[in-house]
């Protein structure tokens, strides 16, 4: 491979640079308009948080909602981003080509743009591409909503629909089988969440804390739940389903148990989040002004951790609360 | 192992972060202060920036370091930061901890706070650590000194000493052999570099470009004169050199060729600068204020590229001008 790490930067990844404040790509250090700034930062490895065999610009693309989720389940408006990546010692050019256009495609959408970074290359035979992204935004004017804030009484809501990604994931790893236009549906919801930055710029202000559904919808729950000090019940028969996961749900033999694999998968990157009761009209308005799906699945009580309910009021156990990588 | 994610968490990063902002590393995303910004970000991998035998105390305040190195080029005061980890599949809590101690003894030193990120592991046998960190600070007063901006008759200068660490990779590896103190300090100077920020902030509105030496002093002029569309010169015999190095070079059979292996090698993390010759007074008062040494080493000249110069006038030809990831 002629391409020099120097090349790379100048063809592939400046013409991603802001205008701006990030010189170029030409300075180790990038200005960022004086403002107040939401940041977070996600890490992707292959062969952890996705398949070697992942299309790289789908990869680059998902990198990047990752952290846009997270700055949606906040109301932040994302501005810009910084990225690190260690690409295995095999990579080509190309590879490398085209996961710049997936960030390209991605920057077009959500209007933001890269500050600087690091690339370089493993040295170990094997070493898997290992991503860091750090993304910053603007909070809303109403402020930036917490993690923390949930309190006894408030109403649980999820956006969009819960456990596509963990089927899509199940179709890819030939866990499960589904008919065409459902397996590339599902397929999609795994590659490429969608963050849900309108809507969560709609719910600072009402909101009493949020999170994004990485880890799986129980055990975020159980996030807002022990920041908060509080329990949090989701009930199982309100859970917000796709067409796709309703059938594979049809087909199941034990609809409970099949429910509390839809809420332990992760990877989702829905908002679910509390709001008092008197703000139930509010909630609804923001989800038609951001044409997002809006569901009420639960409410927080009074003890600790989330628990999801079956339709007779006992508790169903999830397995898999959350994706531990240092578990075991 | 035991300890879990949530707990390494808790345990080991929560008490390293910013009392405000950071929201005890139990949201996804942290708040920064209302202010303007200068970011950058740094990633280091075993076994290609790092040896996977360094202790992980100073691996860490060296990852600190290195990217407060580049603050510190910009003029700015470091703040806070971001890191994501991807340790080894076998990585135990206890060498997580002394990572730990590392970052909280250069926090303690520099000032800052961990204001969020990711932990993670990898899968993949034999996938190495692999670290990024985000860090940003408070441009000076006189604003950000960037990589470009020198001009054609501006002197170029250096802090510190230039080679050591070169020396001391060279003796870790048992290429070159050193007797006891000097091999302390040349292998103190790789493992442990000191960001030069007080030295930093003073040169803002006197720089007219600068940059962090870590690819090579002559690799790194490269950079200086390649934004800038000018070239540098660098006279071989005005290199600042720690009693260590000036002893190894005595013992050098080619003194020009050993001058232009300290030019040649990376990690100093000293601040290489462009500056009119009218501000002579004020670098050497910057230097005293903020007790750095600094040489006067060279010139901003009409060309392209950046050259060691002998003490005949002519060129000496400098091997490996930086470290590129991606050549051959």
């Amino acid at each position: 491979m002629a391409a020099g790490e120097f090349d790379i930067i100048r063809s592939l990844f400046a013409p991603l640079a802001a205008e701006k404040g990030a010189f170029a790509l030409d300075d180790d250090a990038a200005l960022l308009p004086a403002a107040e700034y939401v940041a977070t930062k996600d890490m992707m490895i292959a062969g952890v948080h996705f398949r070697p065999d992942d299309p790289l610009d789908l990869v680059a693309r998902k990198l990047l909602r990752v952290n846009l989720s997270d700055l949606a389940a906040k109301g932040a408006r994302p501005v810009g981003y910084f990225l690190a990546c260690a690409w295995p010692k095999t990579a080509t050019r190309a590879q490398i080509a085209r996961f710049a256009q997936g960030l390209a495609a991605d920057q077009a959408q959500f209007r933001i743009a890269l500050y600087g970074g690091d690339t370089t290359k493993h040295r170990a035979a094997g070493a898997p591409l290992t991503l860091s992204l750090t993304a910053f935004g603007a909070p809303a004017r109403m402020g930036m909503i917490a993690r923390k804030g949930a309190q006894i009484g408030d109403d649980i809501y999820v956006t969009g629909t819960i456990g596509d990604a963990g089927l899509g994931l199940a179709a890819l790893e030939k866990r499960e089988t589904f008919a065409k236009p459902a397996r590339d549906y599902l397929v999609g919801r795994y590659r490429l969440p969608e963050p849900r930055l309108v809507m969560g710029g709609a719910l600072a202000g009402h909101a009493s804390a949020a999170i994004d559904v990485s880890d799986g919808l129980i055990a975020d729950a159980g996030h807002i739940a022990a920041v908060g000090g509080v329990g949090i019940e989701i009930e199982a028969e309100r859970l917000p389903l796709s067409p796709a996961a309703k059938d594979w749900l049809e087909r199941q033999p034990a609809r409970e148990e099949a429910l509390a694999r839809l809420a332990g998968f992760g990877d989702d990157y829905e908002i679910l989040f509390a709001a008092p009761p008197n703000r139930r009209r509010s909630i609804d308005m923001a989800g038609k002004v951001s044409k997002t799906a809006v569901a009420r699945i639960g409410q927080v009580v009074k003890g600790a951790g989330a628990r999801l309910i079956g339709a007779d009021g006992d508790e169903i156990p999830v397995e898999s609360p959350g994706f531990d990588h240092f578990a075991g």
